[in-house]
């Protein structure tokens, strides 16, 4: 008989995979449930407390547009942190840059790291083998508000799970005030910022708080399956120009062509998209 | 104990979505098994043989740029025909155009025509009163193929279900080439192609299909959550302009303008930002 893994997030909503064989990991940390598992349709599948946190069939939707989209248009990052992202698929796709120095990891949970590193290697065997990355075991939002986080990253890209368990310090406004202090001038932030379709109050929220805290801020789409829910919405704040401006764009693809980036889901023409928003999502901008 | 319907369309993984009552119709058709309910999560829904084809809360995403997207690029479309769509959604999207004369809906399934009447007046209640509408309980297929079809419509919407059961004829060959005989010069069709995560083989076997039987074809997207696994991909084909050129898109802009269309997914940003494809589909394009 086949073994399926539901999903409970969103109320009276279920998302159901089918396993494809015994799970591979299936223990509790410090802070949550951890199973790892693969899937006939997903790929292989990371939940915590049962609530998807990445699939290799579709992570690159996630990680490269938090990831390229400010990195191409900064064009001279050097320092990037990422708060959670465990998996290291952020990390990843940041140290295909080669102007990036420094990749900090900061993530609360060690034992999801070493998980990610025994079953996720098809992602991250590469960033854990790169010297620019240093992986700090920590609270992320502790770790924004130290004096020596100050005013030292390009880049902060908030891979946070959703509002519940031990991601919620990472929404709210203590936080988005600490992630511009540790900014550099001229640096973008881009934040997770939930399914629309099921949690529109996310982007509201959202919004709301970095339009009191950072000069520029925004919104843009991508869409990854198995967040469910159709376009998953990102947000991005920055102390210097604004995202996705025709000069930002172009500046962008000619950095694209030049990196030689290898993506699954980026491509200048996505980058240029993601940024119009159906009718129903420009309602809940604020 | 709530109760959950369960789609099981893709192999390997499942959707449920929760009843918030009893359904509001459970009965087998000649052609299929119709169910109608409200949910807590996705408004009321419509499904056929257990899969999906209509919700309240998404089915705009669906309609919107099926219709408006190529008939605002057209500016002159007079004569629409609606394969399937017995749910009016489409319908109703057509008629919101002043200068369409006559909408021709040909539905094989009379049951389902009654049943979404009862039940999703707040969708087609307008369609069902316009006097322009002209609903046909008969073979698409079929209709397609007679001498009074020929050369007859402005825009084809291929509002099909999925290329199993009742719906399988509205894939292939055969179709394609009826619906360009029954497309007047200068004339578009749009086509349901699927979702890629799930169907990727529907976008290369439509395209190269459409290729074949029409001078300009090509492939654009949606997002609808409850046709689950992020982008929905749709197609279209036409026998004078392609669609999503900057002249056409400039066209669109100025006709949606003038046209006051209440939308609640199109707009002409996203009808630009339609045709950009993540790398994943692009190389699913033949």
């Amino acid at each position: 008989m086949p073994s399926f893994i539901k999903e409970r997030l969103h109320k009276g909503y279920a998302q159901s995979m089918e396993l494809s064989g015994k799970p591979l990991v299936d223990e509790k940390s410090q802070y949550q449930r951890i199973k790892i598992f693969d899937t006939v349709a997903n790929g292989r599948v990371m939940t915590l407390d049962d609530i998807v946190q990445i699939t290799t069939r579709d992570e690159s939707a996630y990680a490269e547009m938090l990831t390229h989209l400010p990195l191409l248009e900064h064009g001279k990052a050097q320092r990037v942190m990422v708060v959670g992202g465990g998996d290291l698929s952020i990390a990843d796709e940041a140290l295909k840059h080669k102007g990036v120095k420094e990749v900090v990891l900061v993530d609360i949970d060690g034992q999801v790291v070493e998980r990610c590193r025994e079953h996720f290697a098809e992602i991250n065997a590469k960033a854990f083998k790169d010297k620019r990355l240093t992986i700090e075991i920590a609270d992320a939002f502790e770790y924004l508000g130290r004096p020596a986080s100050k005013g030292r990253f390009d880049l902060i890209v908030a891979d946070r799970p959703d509002p519940v368990g031990p991601g919620k310090a990472l929404f709210g406004e203590t936080f988005y005030d600490r992630v511009r202090n540790a900014l550099k001038p001229g640096g973008f932030a881009t934040f997770q910022t939930g399914v629309p379709f099921y949690q529109p109050w996310e982007i509201t929220d959202a919004l709301k708080e970095l339009a009191e805290f950072f000069p520029q801020s925004g919104l843009y789409l991508t869409v990854v399956p198995s967040y469910i829910g159709g376009f998953m919405a990102l947000s991005w704040a920055g102390k210097g120009k604004r995202l996705g401006t025709p000069a930002g764009l172009k500046r962008a693809a000619a950095a694209y062509k030049r990196a030689k980036l290898k993506t699954d889901y980026y491509n200048p023409a996505i980058h240029a998209a993601c940024f119009a928003l159906p009718e129903w999502i420009k309602r809940l901008v604020p």
